[in-house]
């Protein structure tokens, strides 16, 4: 059996009218930094803006996988279509890891109204930030309803989920004791919503008082609201589904998910253009006697490091390096 | 009294000679992002990479302060004079913060072969890592023998103090089940150390033996040393230095320290460089028409995200934006 080699053409309307084999295609092209993955996305790009991106991040191992497929199949019950794009090392959200009892998210793969990819695990030519990105433009291109990012950690990750979605939810559970720490300390940002996973576990009210409090200092139109699940029986979804909608609602009404789509755009692509300068700048090294030489100066202690970045934002980025403070 | 100003060459002759004035004065001129900040370093570099460079990192409220407290009782123990930069915002190593049992660490304040700053702040016009590699190089140039650098999570915070450390030390305590879970899943670089903190919780035994079992699986070369410390008594302090040490010997020894320090400098200056072409874009969007446009392009879904960074690439960097990959 030979590959089936798709045109753009045949992408462009493959992934329109969300086909499978099309999404799969274009999300490996995107996954291999494939220049025709570029063009796909730029004429699909117009046909975004439509689903609702749900960012669901927290530490591995809090049963994020699980609460995303509980609530995909809440919202499959809403008649809304859904997309899942896991950036999650740790996730199961790969065919090959669907052992034990999380089979049951295995159920999704075989309806069409559900679309799940996991990219962790290939090259990433342009950086899993670019890769993740361009995957959620494709599901909403492809008219998902719903598109779930999933990603590790506030921080923790490559790739920053507050940068493309709507409304971000932190998931912990009863032992999240650095989170909560974290969270405490400000050095977490404070998500939209947030579900505490695992709510038979005794300690789960304590922690869910501890978050509480630790809102509780945070502005009132900005403090999440804080729910206690547990996935694998699905108990509390529907309630943390209408949590998402209503802060997405809320944003829509009065012109912040606008602001917050705005802003969001522009700090994605200042920082997937400074990816690539870095990026650049890795694999110019090799080739370029004169950046060779800027970095054997460092090492010789005859140049110090920030001259050495003066000298490379104006000679290999031609910028005037002064200007900049 | 008015504020004393200091010269170029007071500054140098200052530093050189761990002037506690002289080096306060200069840290701060680096987190001011002052051009005679970047002057001095220029001037002192030649001098510095004599320090071992100790980096600690943890989640919030492990003891990471307190650890380095005793560390630093320690390490004066031995006549070897110490340099302490935090950039973790809720460490204690501030003035105002040395409150209840902390005070011990004020100690170290007035003793002239320590000297404690904490990053956390001001506005480091040129960004938090830049201003800490700055003053790390500082303290060098002073002439302390060892500089421990204080910084928040792994990934958590701006700073990857991997970047510039000899010797990376990873404070846990019982409780820090997420920083455990993201070791296990391999989101979390395996550090050179690890400290359990807080060895007195009944729980500490077995946190060790989960730390233990999950870096079993690291090549034997690259397993760290673990130890159960208790840092307001000073259990196992001592000991823990003696890891620290033996890690950096063992590194000098077969000349990896220099290939380490090597491949570390060239991707500080890069990261470094990369943070610079961001906030160029960041600062210039508001006079550069040309940016303006491309970004109201991207929010009006007439050009894809991808090909505004492009553009951007290709126009501000002067960078061929296609030959990168």
């Amino acid at each position: 059996m030979t590959r089936r080699t798709w045109t753009l053409d045949e992408l462009v309307e493959g992934v329109r009218t969300a086909d499978r084999r099309a999404l799969a295609r274009a999300i490996s092209l995107v996954e291999d930094g494939d220049e025709l993955s570029y063009s796909l996305v730029r004429e699909l790009y117009p046909a975004t803006g439509q689903a609702a991106i749900v960012g669901v991040t927290g530490p591995p191992g809090v049963g994020k996988s699980s609460l995303i497929g509980a609530l995909v199949g809440h919202v499959r019950g809403l008649g809304r279509t859904v997309g899942v794009v896991s950036v999650d090392p740790s996730s199961p959200f790969s065919r090959g890891a669907l052992l034990g009892d999380r089979i049951r998210l295995a159920d999704h793969f075989l309806d069409p109204g559900v679309y799940i990819r996991s990219m962790g695990t290939r090259g990433h030519h342009g950086g899993l930030a670019e890769a993740t990105l361009q995957a959620v433009l494709l599901l909403d291109a492809a008219g998902k309803d719903v598109v779930f990012v999933e990603t590790v950690g506030a921080g923790q990750s490559e790739v920053d989920v507050a940068g493309v979605a709507d409304t971000v939810l932190l998931v912990l559970m009863p032992g999240s004791g650095d989170s909560v720490q974290a969270l405490k300390a400000g050095i977490m940002e404070i998500p939209d919503v947030i579900a505490i996973n695992k709510m038979e576990h005794p300690a789960a009210k304590t922690m869910l008082n501890e978050v509480r409090s630790i809102v509780a200092l945070a502005e009132p139109e900005r403090r999440p609201k804080i729910l206690l699940t547990e996935a694998l029986r699905g108990e509390n979804v529907p309630e943390l589904w209408q949590a998402l909608e209503e802060h997405r609602v809320g944003l829509a009404e009065d012109g912040r998910l606008e602001r917050r789509r705005r802003s969001n755009l522009a700090a994605e692509v200042f920082s997937l253009a400074a990816s690539r300068a870095e990026a650049h700048l890795r694999t110019s090294v090799a080739d370029d006697p004169a950046l060779r030489h800027v970095l054997a100066a460092v090492e010789e202690r005859r140049l110090d490091p920030l001259s050495a970045v003066r000298q490379i934002l104006e000679e290999v980025f031609a910028l005037d390096a002064t200007n900049d403070r």
